[in-house]
């Protein structure tokens, strides 16, 4: 797991080098400060998807008992495209600031993409560890993670459909399914809820840290 | 604690990003180095403050046993606001350098919100652990953490205060006040005076470093 | 491995600080997004580089029992020639859009110099094992990183002569082999595969976490 | 040492983000490269001066039992100094470019100065450990952070005398003593060599990977 914390760590603390003090005229701070609006609201989002994931990665590995090379790509693939969600999410900011239409659809559209190409990896990595019941824990359920495939899989369809939603009608609509959607992932997720003595175990061995910080 | 001690870490190096080679024409490198004199102070500022928080989190993890949903969204809206940290601070360095009154009231206002949020944050993290006991350590008080929860609370109020202070009388005052709050945090931390013989069982389970460093 | 895994994920993580909201005129976006191509190309190039040295890195260290100073400066060689990979496969990237043939050739034969710096690199650590089978575990076989050296020794002179071939033929040939040469890496590494006991026996004793992700 | 490490990784890797795809003219890429290296050589004589540092922060925590505040603090400086190296050794760098004298003077005080900081912060640091001997392992002399102290104490005043030379003489001078100084403490530290049974000791324990990689 150090590997993937660190990345997902340092994902989530760059996020803060969108934050810099504005370039404005003497006395023009507050408004400069004011418009940036959409970089916080960016950071918020960005900030909040990241964390969902991150609970949802540690849920998963506290499952996991050894990775085989397959294993360790599909993985490295979560990683790559959850690295890049703060990019798309940084284009619709810009959008917002700019208000140019053909523009915001363009930024929903391309962050409709890496959604969905990040919940594909979520669904390749569900899939060979439901193909390979060996690399799980003993406690738990052959079919957990083949039950876990359908919540990747709704993800793909609904950023595909919030995309184009957003190209064909209205960027907005798209911008706000997909402030929901890491809700969405973050409440349904059985993760931690239905393992605490699972987790519970995991969390003393070696470390009198919890390791959950 | 190994997620939050990689943010914080980051969180903390990022600061040295702002110290740059300094644009000036030949021969005015002199110049323009102690022209940035608010960076350097910014700079240390940030540092001591971040570190503080750190030493913190560390004291409180200390106590820690198990981490629920709950206390994993406080730990996560801890490290979002220390991550906001160095912002302000820039913004205020910023200022110092142009010198309008105007925008000055502004960056101390702004610091004193973001300084608001992160004690915010502390409490909800404190009344969380205050409210379930289950969590902390067997040899920790069941009334350490609501013992904690007054600290937080003050620094809310304190931050504010200084804020309007600042904006309201005079800028200077506020960024002083906001010098020495961390110091006030790191001196009255009773976290690891009072629990030497707690903290030093931590240290020696599973590996032959200390954790502290 | 703290130390090195923290560096080969932060050298990851930074390659996404390339994808940025590209300037562009209103109603610009799509055609400014899809100009970065060589970026995203650059990327997953540069991603899927690190992440095979990664598990060959890891695949090394499994069979690792001990460090000396001169396997310390090795590593150490190996994390400084790895951190320059996303330098030279952005001046490819960079001249990919601007499309000047000499500078084409100008960045392959920078790309293939530290192509055969990183793989040299390899070749002194891999060295430095096979003259001291003492710092090695004992269930590991005395040649077994002597037999590694040929690989390593290989990546120098494909990544110099793929150097040559662009500079003097065709800058288009090398960037492919550069493509490549991971690929071969990554399939050939024989790291996990002939050591499935050996690597499950590390990854049990202090953590319930499997150790790869 | 987990944060220790990941600020050291964090500072290191930093370093590879002053390389980046020169500005220049088609057709200009390999002058605009060849014109870039004062760059290469800071970027080599930082990381060096890092991963010397890195070692014998490594050498002395493997020494260290328990860490009290003032050891926090004293660590905290350490780390706060090392990570300035970056800044002066860039600043050098750029008036390697422009090559004015006055500049030239001041960016050798610049670095005699960071320098002597960082040594200091060691002194500081070994001062606290030679008074508190609880604070180290059983089998470490009392006598051995007392006998680290001169080190320190050496490069405070061969930092200041360097750059005195350099402000008052020749730039140049100060810059080779700079690159030699690191090599110099790389050379003598005592940390391993002297405690190879100590360290071996702690390469155990709870990881099957070994501790310094």
């Amino acid at each position: 797991m150090a590997f993937s914390d660190a990345i997902i760590a340092i994902v989530i603390t760059l996020l803060v080098l969108d934050l810099r003090p504005p370039d404005s005229k003497p006395g023009g701070l507050l408004a400069a400060l004011l418009g940036e609006w959409p970089t916080y609201l960016a950071y918020a989002a960005s900030y909040i998807y990241l964390a969902v994931i991150w609970l949802n990665h540690k849920a998963a590995f506290a499952r996991i008992q050894e990775m085989d090379r397959g294993l360790q790509w599909a993985n490295l693939g979560i990683l790559a495209t959850l690295a890049l969600v703060p990019w798309p999410t940084a284009v619709i900011a810009e959008t917002a600031r700019t208000g140019n239409l053909a523009d915001e659809r363009v930024a929903v559209g391309l962050y409709a993409i890496i959604g969905a190409l990040l919940c594909l990896s979520w669904l390749v990595f569900f899939s060979h560890l439901a193909r390979h019941p060996d690399l799980t824990k003993e406690e738990v359920d052959d079919s957990y993670f083949a039950r876990e495939r359908p919540r990747a899989l709704v993800g793909v369809v609904l950023y595909l459909a919030a995309g184009t939603a957003g190209v064909l009608i209205n960027p907005l609509v798209a911008s706000v399914i997909f402030l929901l959607l890491p809700a969405f992932y973050g409440l349904t997720s059985h993760g931690i809820d239905q393992g605490p003595a699972l987790l519970r175990g995991g969390d003393h061995d070696s470390d009198n840290s919890p390791k959950g910080g």
